[in-house]
C-alpha cells in the first residue's frame, strides 16, 4: 500500500532496487501536452548515480522508456507508463544484507512488517524508487513551465556549511554549474571538499535543500487537511533520508513576535501582495501569489564503509561492514527529486483548483 | 475539497468559525470500542479557549454532542457524528474584516480562491475547525491507549525559551500542571511570563511542541508515499500556524556524520532495538519499535492588537486594528490538537497494517 | 467505512435510522452557487414518508437545516453540512427486532459483521440514510439545471405492470401528478391499485425506475474503471432494495446482433450524433451527447405485515410478525433518490472533466 | 483519470491496445503469498484471442512478465508489476479508423474528450486493457482459493439461447470443456453454432455471463456506498460492452411480492442461513454467507464486417467497412475477466473487513 501519490495527477511507482526494472504510471495527465523522452531523460540524468566524483560510482544509465500514454509527441490523456531498466545490478554485493540488518536502513522494519524482504538491495526503500518520481515530475514540471511558473531547487547546506540566502532565483545553469548543486561557487567548493573528506573516511554527511517557486497563481491549496504546505510536507517526508521540512519562516519563526512575523498587505501594481514573506507564499493553506519557499533536511547517508555493530535476522549481535559503491552525501542528487515532488504537488492542486473553480 | 483525513479511520470536518455549529464525522472506527462523551469532552476542554489567563477570553463551552455511531456506550462501526455549538459568536466583532484583509490571515486567499468568503470570523481557516479533529482524535487516542501505546505531547519552546530534553515520558499530570503545558515547572513559569508580557503589548509569540509516542509495534507505516513520518508531517502541517516539522534528529541531523547518526541495532531482551534513536522510531517509513518523536513549529499568532498596514477588498491601502479576544500564543492550546492528529495517523496506519497482514 | 461517495464532489452521510438526527456533508461544491433551503426541502419532501396513501404513514417532517457552507444564500466552496431531525422515532415499535432477525433485512449481517448493532430501527441500512443523499443531490441537480441539463426520473414498472416507453422527456409536473410517480396516468392508476391491493394483504411489491438525462456534454466519464455507466451502476446498487441496473439496451441488448445494435453516426446540425441510441448515451465509458438513460430494479419491500419464519440472535428458530408502519412499495419514493444519485455522479464527473481539460 | 480500482488491494492498468506493451500494478497485496507466473498465465490464456474457432484469429501470445513485487516465488507486500508485450500489432489495419468514427466504438468520444487519440487500435477502450485486470485478478483469485472460496463463472446466454439454471457449482473443467464456456454441452453446442452463423454473416452477437461464489464469510461489504453489490456492479459495468448487471433475483425480483421474495432465516447446522436466496448472498450490502450470484449483460461486439454509415473526424457523412480480425462474440472470452473483477472486489473487501474488525 501507499505506492500512489496525488489525487488528480496521480502517480504509482513500482520496482525493487535490484529487480529488473523500475517504473511509474502517471494517471490524469491532461492531453495534448508536448513532451519528449529527452525532457524526461534530462531530469533522470540529474538524479543518476555516477554523474560526478562526489556521487556513487554505480554506472546506471537509467534510460527511460515510455510505453504508453504518449502518441506522436503528445500526451493522450490516458496513463503514461515509463520504465527504466537496471543495467548494473550486482546482487552479490548485498549478500551480507541477507542475514544482517544494516543500521538506519529499512532491512529490519521490512522484515518485521512483511515477514520477508528482497535482500538484494534496499527493495522499495532504496533511493532507486525515486526514479519514477523524477520521471513523472518532469512531466509536471513541463506543465508548470508552460504556465509560467519558475522553480529553482538547490543545496543550501552540506554538513555545517551553509549558503547565505540570495534574493534572485538561481538559474538552472547556476545550480548545475557544480556537482554539489549549490549556486554559490565558493560555498559549493567548500561543500565539495567536505564531501570528499568524509568519503575518504568511509563516512557520510547530510545537508539541506531549498526549493523556491515563483509565479504560482493565488488560490492553489485546499483549506484544512490538504493545505498546500501539508501536501508539500508529505511529499518531502516521503523521500528517503528526509527528517525535516519547513516552509516560510519555519523553525526560526517560532522565535519571532506577531508584529515582526505578519506579512503586511501592499499594492504591487494592480495586484495585492505582501511586504515581507515569512508565510512562504501560503496563507490558510492556499497560495497567495508570493514566492513559495521551503527547506528540506536530509540526514547523512546510512550506508558507510566502516564496521558497525548490529543484529542478524536470527537475533544474534554481530558486526556489518558496508561495502560497494555508495553516496557519501545524497543531497546533491536529491535536488531533482525534491523539484519533482514539488512539481507533482503543484500540478495536482492546480487541477483541483480548476475542477472546483471553472465548473460552474 | 480537502476536508477529509485518513484512509481507513477517516474523518471529515465541517463548520465555519462563527457559523452555528462545528463538527466531525468519523468513518471506519472499529465497533465495540467503549467510549463516553466525557472522554471526548476532556480533550475538548484542553483545547477550549478561556481555560486560563494566557488564552483568549472567549467563553466557548465547546460542549460535544454525539449524534450517531455510538449506542449503549459502544461504537457501532458506523459513522460517528459529533458536533459542538457555538455559544459565544460575536459576528459584529468582525465587521472590519469584511472589507480589510487581516495580515497573515486567510481572508485574502479565501476571497481570491472562492470569489467569496464568510467574513464573520475566519471561516474554515479558523482554529475552531480543530474542534472536530480533537473530538475524533480522542477516539483514536482511546484505541491507542487500549493497545498499550503511550503518547505525551508538550510545549518545549515559547519564543526563545526552550525546555531542555528529558528522558522519561512526561505524564499527563505533569503536562497539565500549568497553563503553558510545559512539564518543566521553572521553564513553564518563564514561558508564561513571556506570554503575558507580549500580550500586554498587544503582540503575540510562537513556539514549538514535542510529541513522543512509546510502545508502537514494529511495522506501522507504508513504504514510499505513505511513510509514517510523511503522514505525520502532513497531519501537522495541516494545522493552522504550523510552519515546520521534524522527526528524530530533524534539522540537527543535517550536521551529523553517518557514523554518528546511524542507530546501531542491539538486543533488548528478546527484541531487537537500537542503541540511539536519531531515526525517531521510523526506518524506511515504518515504525521500528523505538520511541517515535517529532517537533512541530508554530509561528506567532497572526491576530495582534496593534494597527497594521493592509489592503482592502477593493484594493485600497489602509490600516487594520486587531480587536476582540485573541490568543497571544496558540501553542499551549495546540498541545491536544497535535496529540489528536498524531493519534489519528497512528490508528489509520494500524488498521492498514492489519488489513494487509492478517488477511491471508 | 464506505460512507463517502464521489471523488471531487464528495458526500459523507451519517446517522442511524432512529437516532436523533441524520445528515450529510458535501465537500467540494463549487462556490457562488445560489441555493436555498427550500430547493433542498422540495426534494426531501418528495422522498418523505407519509406523503400519500400508498406510502408509509410515519409522519416524519424531515425538515432540513443547513449548518455550514452556505452564506448569504450562496455556497462558500467549503463543506456544506445539512441535517434532519427525527421527530417521529418510536423505538418501542422495534423491540422484537432486538432479538429476532427480520428476513431479507440487514439485522443479521450487521450483527455478524460488527458483533453489535443499533436495534432501534435499521441503523445505517435503513432507507432513512438516503435523506442525506437527496439533500446533497438537490445541490448537484441545481448545478446541472444551471448548466442546461434536463433529468427526468419516473416509475416505469410496479410488480408486473409496465409503462410503455415514451419519446419525450416527461416533465416534473407529469411525474408528480400522481402518488406513483408514473407519468402515464392510466398505468399509474393501475399501479396504485396494485400497491393498495398488496398493502391490504400486508404484503409488498417491487418495480423499476427509469432515469433519463438530456443535454449532457460529450466527454464526461473516465475510461476504464470510472466509466460513467460504472459509477452510475455503483450509485444505484448502493441504494437499499436495488437488485439490478441496465443502461441503454441493457439485458435486451444481449439478444440483438451487432448490425442491429450499433448506433450509426450522423450529422445533427453542426454536431455529430447517432441515429439510434442503444448505447444509452455512453461509449467507451464517456458521454457522447445523446440521451443517457438507465433502468433500476427494486425488489419488493422486505418489511411485510405477515408472520415469517426466522432465527433469533441466540440461534433459535422462531417466528417474527412485521408491525408498525411501512411502505408496501418503496419505488415511488425512490424516484428522487435515484435522481439525486445520478446528479451526484454527473457533477462529480463534470468536475473531473474540467480538471483534466481546462488546466493546461 | 480512473485507471485505478480498489481501495486496499488496488490495481492500476496502463497501455494502449496497439502500443508496445500493456500492464498492471497491484498495490496492497499481502506478503508471503505463493504465486507463480504460470498461475497468472493460465488465466491470461483463457482470455487470449485465437484460442478457438469462435474467437478472433489475432495471434497474441500475451505472455506475462512479472517485473517486481514477487521474490523467490512469494509476494513481497510491495507493488507487483506485470506486463504483456504486443507481438501481433498491425496498425495499418486501422488506417481507416484514423479518419472515420466506428459506430458504437469509443473513437468519437475519446476524440471529443481529449481532442486527440491513438487511432492505431481502440486505445484504452480496447478489450486488450483487460489483460491487466485478468493478471491482477489471478492473484486475487489465488488468495480466495486459499481461503476456501469457490468461484464459478460461465456463459448462460448467447443471443437468445439460454442455459437453464443448475444447482451445483459447475467445475472449471466443465466450463472449459467447450469454447463457449457454457457448462451445458448441448446448449454450448447450439451457442457455438449461433456464433459461427453470425460470424459467416460478418455480424456479431451478445449474451450474458453468470458468476457464482460460494463460501464467502459473513461480513464482507460496507454499508451505504461501498456495498458489496455496488462494488461488484461498478466492476462489471467498467468492462467494455457490458450494459447490465443484476444480483440475486435482479430484474425478475421486481415482479415478485415481498412474501415470495423474502429469504427466511433457518438453522443450517450451527450456522444461520436462509431458505431461499433471492438476495443473492448480500443483505444491507454485506455478505450473509449464502452463495453470491450475479449476471452480467454483454451487448453484441461493435466491430462487424459489414459496411456501416458513419461520420468522419472532419464531420463528413461517410461509410466505414469493418476489416481485419474480430470476435463475433466477446462473451466466452469475457468469462475470465468477469471472474477476475469479482475476485478483486472480494479480496479488497476482505482486507477492509480485517482492518476494521481485527484491529481493536
Amino acid at each position: 500500500m501507499g505506492n500512489n501519490f496525488g489525487k488528480l495527477f496521480k502517480i504509482t511507482t513500482w520496482g525493487e532496487s535490484h529487480g529488473g526494472n523500475i517504473g511509474v504510471i502517471v494517471d490524469g495527465c491532461p492531453p495534448l501536452l508536448e513532451i519528449h523522452e529527452e525532457e524526461i531523460q534530462l531530469e533522470l540524468d540529474r538524479r543518476r548515480p555516477g554523474q560526478s566524483a562526489i556521487t556513487t560510482q554505480r554506472k546506471e544509465k537509467d534510460r527511460v522508456v515510455i510505453t504508453s500514454g504518449i502518441f506522436e509527441g503528445k500526451t493522450l490523456g490516458t496513463p503514461i507508463a515509463m520504465m527504466v531498466s537496471n543495467t548494473d545490478a550486482r546482487p552479490e554485493a548485498y549478500s551480507e544484507m541477507k542475514e544482517k540488518y544494516r543500521p538506519s536502513h529499512a532491512d529490519f522494519t521490512y522484515d518485521s512488517k512483511y515477514g520477508f524482504r528482497n535482500h538484494e538491495g534496499g527493495g522499495r526503500s532504496s533511493a532507486r524508487e525515486t526514479i519514477g518520481r523524477v520521471a513523472a515530475g518532469a512531466i509536471a514540471k513541463k506543465i508548470l513551465t508552460q504556465k509560467g511558473v519558475s522553480i529553482s531547487t538547490y543545496v543550501t547546506q552540506i554538513h555545517d556549511i551553509e549558503m547565505p540566502p540570495v534574493n534572485d532565483l538561481p538559474s538552472m545553469e547556476a545550480v548545475e554549474a557544480n556537482p554539489v548543486r549549490c549556486p554559490n561557487p565558493e560555498i559549493a567548493s567548500e561543500m565539495e571538499n567536505r564531501i570528499l573528506e568524509v568519503r575518504s573516511d568511509g563516512d557520510s554527511v547530510g545537508g539541506a535543500i531549498t526549493c523556491r517557486i515563483q509565479n504560482v497563481p493565488v488560490g492553489l491549496g485546499e483549506p484544512v487537511f490538504d493545505r498546500l504546505e501539508a501536501d508539500l510536507a508529505k511529499a518531502m517526508l516521503s523521500l528517503p533520508a528526509v527528517k525535516g521540512f519547513e516552509i516560510g519562516s519555519g523553525f526560526s519563526g517560532t522565535k519571532m513576535k506577531g508584529s515582526e512575523h505578519n506579512d503586511l498587505y501592499v499594492k504591487k501594481g494592480d495586484k495585492i501582495g505582501t511586504l515581507t514573506n515569512f508565510s512562504g507564499g501560503v496563507q490558510g493553506g492556499i497560495s497567495n501569489g508570493e514566492e513559495i519557499y521551503f527547506k528540506v533536511a536530509f540526514k547523512p547517508t546510512a550506508t558507510i564503509l566502516q564496521p558497525q555493530q548490529t543484529v542478524s535476522k536470527d537475533g544474534e549481535e554481530t558486526v556489518i561492514i558496508g561495502r560497494g559503491r555508495h553516496d557519501p552525501c545524497v543531497v546533491p542528487r536529491a535536488v531533482p527529486i525534491v523539484e519533482a515532488m514539488a512539481s507533482l504537488v503543484l500540478v495536482d492542486h492546480w487541477m483541483r483548483f480548476e475542477a472546483q473553480k471553472n465548473t460552474f
